[in-house]
């Protein structure tokens, strides 16, 4: 396939769990790969509700895919959020801070993953932040924090209430370990730290608009967690839909059609995905059909229709109902790195990919979790072991193990949190906690000139 | 001194080393102390440099205020920033996120710290950030970590010549350690890390108005830190003036009188301080003297004139030349406590407060620095053991500790760097490199309407 002049090109686009283990398949072949993507780290995800209630540091989750790359020769990282695939010309455009650069590949490899999605409303996620990025958990770390600080303040009950009051929407993993997270923050870490409020009167309200919690664990573990999470003081409100929410609440619907209204300043929306809006450019240039959640077709091997040069991994394919997990992601893009070495060495393709289900895992609380691994089914401390085994081995580079490690015993051993630095540059915070009533007038966020009175003042 | 309805009510203002130690240092008396501070956590400030490297996290050098006081009964903890200071009405007003308080007090600490000074220049503030608060240190992170990034895509030899120019103006402990790091970062942490650039290219200078580095521990320590510095590969520039700062270079002059420029995206500013304008409003109401950097002049027992009740401490005061450092500001904080604590028994109230040096230390690299002691000099690797023990028993609380010596083991023996991560929150990083010329468009900072495509695409 490579023309005489220069290595088969390699390009992957995305560092997520797809592109980077696709990148690492391919590090003893004659490629050069090119790794295009929007962050200088890649992120260990299932983690980022730790970053969001100050166990973790971002750097524990999120190593530099640089380091991670420095010894594979083979590999290139750029830095850059692509903006067009043209699948005729075989070139990905990208754009590093207005730099506009096109790299030509022979084999593509599309990796970008998945974002929120408000299904249709958008402008809910200024209110309740998603849980998908770095960004996002710091503004959620920003927004949990900020809420008990501004309560300690608060004159009025009503504004108490709503301040204490923390809804997270959508009861997958991702929103039942931030709700058990938080239930944990309030009832146990801030026990001590405030004198007017007791934290351990928040309230923390799970939703969803399904009946289930934790609706792909099957229902004897849905049940589990959801006895778990109300035993640690989590409201668990099923069948109940999110219609609308502002700045100081959130209204939901139930399945007779009546609505009420929650008061609560923090918000969490971590119920649906969104693909990249890569694919839909891909499925407008293949012919290949998308999903309503952005998702592309790919055929049994990975590949785009009439494209066998293009393969997508990770959370962008509708496959065979294939979730979008990291296993999927992970194994997915191994499989697209077997495919290019036998091309290359023109031995026999492999045949479909087949995703081998290694389990699933929610923690719910410190020592308690549920996992399911084929037909076995763990739910207690027994999950929460296999949990932590698992996720100190995934996370990539010995040293942040080791703190990892640390940072969880202090957590789970200890009442402490060691990360719950909130900059000022968790401007979106800062506003969503302003827009509380009238008395509260708008502070406005810091202007580039001002960086003069920075460190000025206590602190 | 209290009435007969409460307890003596004493205010901190500020949660740096003077505000903490006062509070903590009262921790057993019959007193009722407040502590307002703008951010929630305490900053161990002598180790910024760390955080805008990538050797530490926020939170190992910036512990939650509030964590650290959870068991002091007698200590209550607002986040807010002081707008003014009556002494007439002995009332603190505070703002919290345009919340506004007004809180009495019989006994006020005023620890407000200093900021960065530019010397009537505060535009270079937008092209080179100073070093004073946990913002700086990330917005740095970003620029000097994002300089690389940009240098590995540039195409004309002038554009990555200043990508990889990196200037460091003042060369006091701030200026030297980040000096250091810089050229360790460069031309040992990211070694492996790129394919075009090569980062052992990458020039470090350090500027300073002054003839001598590290003016404050004597010719001889200053002459070692230059030549170590310079072995290290850091250009140092003595008796150069800053006279201009744009987003692409950064203009001196010489005593001579001549001028040069010199091209460079990345600056850092560690070349002086302003104390807080709290400083200001006090010698206005109370008459005491201000010197140029805003400092105010306090009475022998750190009181302000006609005001035994308010007691000044830290980098804001002005009295007999003392430094601006942690250990005047500690030792303040606790004169100033037992001070109090005298007042409140009628006992005898202490003489006029006496610092105490213990000493001053900078480190220069991994395995170095210089350290001043009394009489005794040390330099290297003993210098640099000193300084590893002090600022391991320093960094306030156990937990954080462990993992710091983790982070540093991982820096310091290793290569690595745990800590890279660089939000999309560093818009300022963006901007500046940004405005490099004409090829780099304007690339629009995010709105918060935008928060709806946070996730979607690779990453």
């Amino acid at each position: 396939m490579g023309t005489p002049d220069h290595r088969h090109r390699v390009v992957v686009i995305g560092s997520g769990f797809g592109g980077l283990f696709s990148t690492q398949a391919l590090r003893r072949d004659e490629v050069d790969v090119t790794l295009i993507a929007r962050t200088s780290h890649h992120l260990f995800q299932p983690l980022l509700y730790q970053v969001a209630t100050g166990i973790l540091s971002e750097g524990e989750i999120a190593p530099s895919t640089r380091e991670v790359l420095a010894r594979q020769k083979n590999a290139r990282v750029v830095l850059g959020e692509v903006t067009a695939i043209d699948l005729q010309a075989r070139t990905v455009t990208h754009e590093t801070m207005g730099r506009v650069t096109v790299t030509p590949y022979d084999t593509l490899i599309v990796a970008a993953g998945a974002g929120q999605s408000y299904f249709g409303n958008d402008q809910f996620a200024r209110y309740a932040p998603g849980m998908k990025s770095i960004d996002d958990a710091l503004e959620l770390r920003g927004r949990i924090f900020g809420s008990f600080e501004l309560a300690e303040l608060a004159s009025a009950p009503a504004e108490t209430d709503r301040l204490m009051t923390f809804v997270v929407v959508g009861a997958g993993p991702t929103g039942v370990e931030m709700a058990g997270q938080i239930a944990e923050l309030a009832h146990r870490t801030l026990k001590r730290d405030f004198r007017t409020i007791d934290p351990k009167t928040a309230r923390i309200i799970l939703l969803d608009a399904a009946p289930t919690v934790l609706g792909s664990f099957g229902r004897k573990l849905g049940g589990r967690a959801r006895r778990r999470l109300e035993k640690m003081g989590v409201e668990v409100r099923l069948g109940a839909k999110v219609v609308d929410v502002d700045p100081t609440g959130i209204e939901v619907e139930h399945p007779d059609g009546t609505r009420n209204r929650i008061e609560s300043v923090c918000k969490v929306w971590a119920a649906g995905v969104s693909a990249s809006p890569l694919g839909a450019s891909l499925a407008n240039q293949s012919g290949a059909g998308l999903d309503r959640s952005g998702r592309i077709e790919v055929l049994d091997d990975l590949t785009l229709p009439g494209h066998p040069e293009v393969f997508v991994v990770g959370d962008m394919i509708s496959l065979r109902d294939l979730p979008g997990v990291a296993q999927v992601a992970i194994q997915g893009g191994r499989y697209a790195a077997e495919q290019i070495r036998r091309r290359l060495a023109g031995t026999e393709p492999k045949g479909p990919f087949e995703y081998v289900d290694k389990g699933s895992m929610a923690t719910i609380s410190r020592f308690s979790a549920v996992a399911s691994v084929g037909r076995v089914q763990f739910s207690g401390f027994i999950a929460w072991i296999l949990w932590l085994a698992v996720h100190l081995v995934y996370i990539i580079g010995f040293k942040h193990r080791v703190t990892t490690l640390l940072h969880w015993s202090v957590s789970f051993l200890g009442r402490g949190r060691a990360e719950r630095v909130v900059t000022e540059q968790q401007v979106f915070a800062r506003q969503a906690i302003e827009a509380l009533g009238e008395r509260f007038q708008p502070h406005l966020p810091r202007v580039p000139e001002d960086r003069a009175d920075n460190g000025t003042g206590q602190g």
